[in-house]
């Protein structure tokens, strides 16, 4: 089983409108919501996949009731920690040229709900194959708190990928994720250097087992202790890049549970992630394009940068 | 007591954020959630006045227990007719230079459904001292469905407040609605013609016994069986001009229900109205304004247009 914790989870609002034109009112065309958060993107992605997984997540208030709802609609099997605050939403705002995001803040945890978040995660780790940790963490949680989890998942044997930036992200690199997947934005962001494979190694130096860089269209960059892989999608792709990140993560996910060598867990990221640009709906990928685009790709050895580089 | 009818309820959310750009990505810095739509804005405004009021309302889904909760908690007493599909939402996108608005269309309601909207009314009209209709139509919801909504309350001897545009507005003239509160816009387009006075004259030949308009910062423009007048506010206000042709209704059915003439009934809507302008929130007013501009406005006889205007 999977472990996935979505600790800032959302109700994603869509609205679909002719065209946005700032300071002026639209009627919304179509408006459809849905649960959402990176996690449970994730989550979304390991079920069409067939791989048992269980979400993990703090839902409050009459939103937060609005995504376990639809959670139990998708069949998505997730564990709500209730929380006081009302769980946020986000709202994209989707036109012909592009989609405009308001993403809302999200409720500020109490330590005692964050304790009850750590318990439950504690308490399923013996049975985990590997644990997700996805996206932002809400006002009030800790700074460390996915170095906590971090530790508590190695403490039990079990490996963690991690998909976060800023703060969060680098205050868990020293507790040893086993995987990390920022993007170049994020990776740049916390390495402060602009290359792409030194940033990538800095933060193993920090503590990241490998480090899996999601290069949008260039597909993955990974730095891991079996050396560097560059592999990129056997075809150009367009559509929706929201989600792309995060059904790389299930990818991995799955590769780390299965025990998996990079070579093959690679290709298999970035065949789903490029089927995920296909689909429109973020948690979605166009199932047939994966297994075309898994057969085709390939990872190519890179060397690792010169300490000069 | 006032009966309200909001068909098309909805929650507000107002998000606040530094810039809108379309096509990029905000984090909202505030996000603000509360029971909206035109008919619970006069409810807020008529409970500030202290009138006793009675907001029926169909409510569906997470969204609506969510504007069922904002309105207990703001005191605001009211009769939430169950329905399947779940209660919209609307978004405001604030910054410094304006808003900008996203309106959800609302759930469709079965027959079966409205007939209970229908029969919650029906129940209550004996003890009314005034009936307001207020807003859009919900999807599904028959085009006559105020026009129905009218003539019941003058089976009863209800006067009737109607605050609507486009075709709902149009099928209840024929059912003699006590008064009607377009703007110039939404009466330009009922009328067929450009000129405020003579558009509202067609909509009294067509069955409104009177006709308020809102002309915004220029007041109100009243046609009646005791002629026509116009009022301005005494002073020039700047603000959030949404909620206040509510503010307006509410004074206009405060007055019906007090049976006052309307020398006194208009300066009170225009007084209210641009007290409305001057709260941040739709609902609102600045009481100590509308005190100072009730005083000081005076309603204007004017002559009625001659057919040839």
């Amino acid at each position: 089983m999977l472990l996935i914790v979505t600790p800032n989870p959302a109700l994603d609002l869509t609205y679909t409108v002719p065209r946005l034109r700032a300071h002026t009112a639209h009627r919304v065309a179509s408006a459809a919501a849905r649960a959402g958060g990176k996690g449970v993107n994730v989550a979304r992605v390991l079920a069409a996949l067939g791989r048992p997984a269980l979400a993990v997540l703090p839902l409050g208030g009459p939103t937060g009731a609005a995504v376990a709802a639809d959670l139990t609609t998708a069949g998505l099997p997730h564990l709500a920690v209730p929380v006081a605050g009302e769980t946020r939403r986000t709202v994209a705002v989707v036109d012909p040229a592009d989609a405009t995001l308001f993403n809302e803040p999200g409720p500020e945890l109490t330590a005692a709900e964050w304790r009850s978040v750590l318990d439950a995660v504690e308490a399923r780790l013996p049975a985990a194959g590997a644990l997700v940790l996805s996206g932002s963490l809400p006002p009030g949680c800790p700074a460390d708190a996915y170095a906590d989890l971090v530790a508590r998942a190695a403490a039990h044997g079990v490996p963690t990928v991690l998909d976060a930036d800023g703060p969060a992200l680098s205050a868990a690199l020293a507790a040893g994720p086993t995987v990390v997947k920022p993007n170049a934005a994020e990776l740049r962001a916390a390495a402060g250097t602009g290359d792409v494979r030194a940033a990538a190694a800095a933060l193993r130096e920090r503590g990241a087992g490998a480090v899996v860089a999601s290069l949008g269209p260039d597909g993955l960059y990974a730095a891991t202790a079996e050396g560097g892989w560059r592999c990129e999608p056997p075809a150009r792709v367009t559509g929706n890049p929201t989600g792309a990140g995060d059904a790389a993560v299930a990818a991995l996910a799955a590769g780390l549970q299965a025990g998996a060598a990079w070579p093959a867990m690679l290709p298999d990221a970035v065949a789903l992630s490029a089927a995920a640009v296909l689909a429109p709906l973020a948690g979605d990928f166009d199932r047939a394009a994966y297994l075309r685009f898994r057969s085709a790709a390939r990872a190519r050895p890179i060397p690792a940068p010169r300490p000069a580089d």
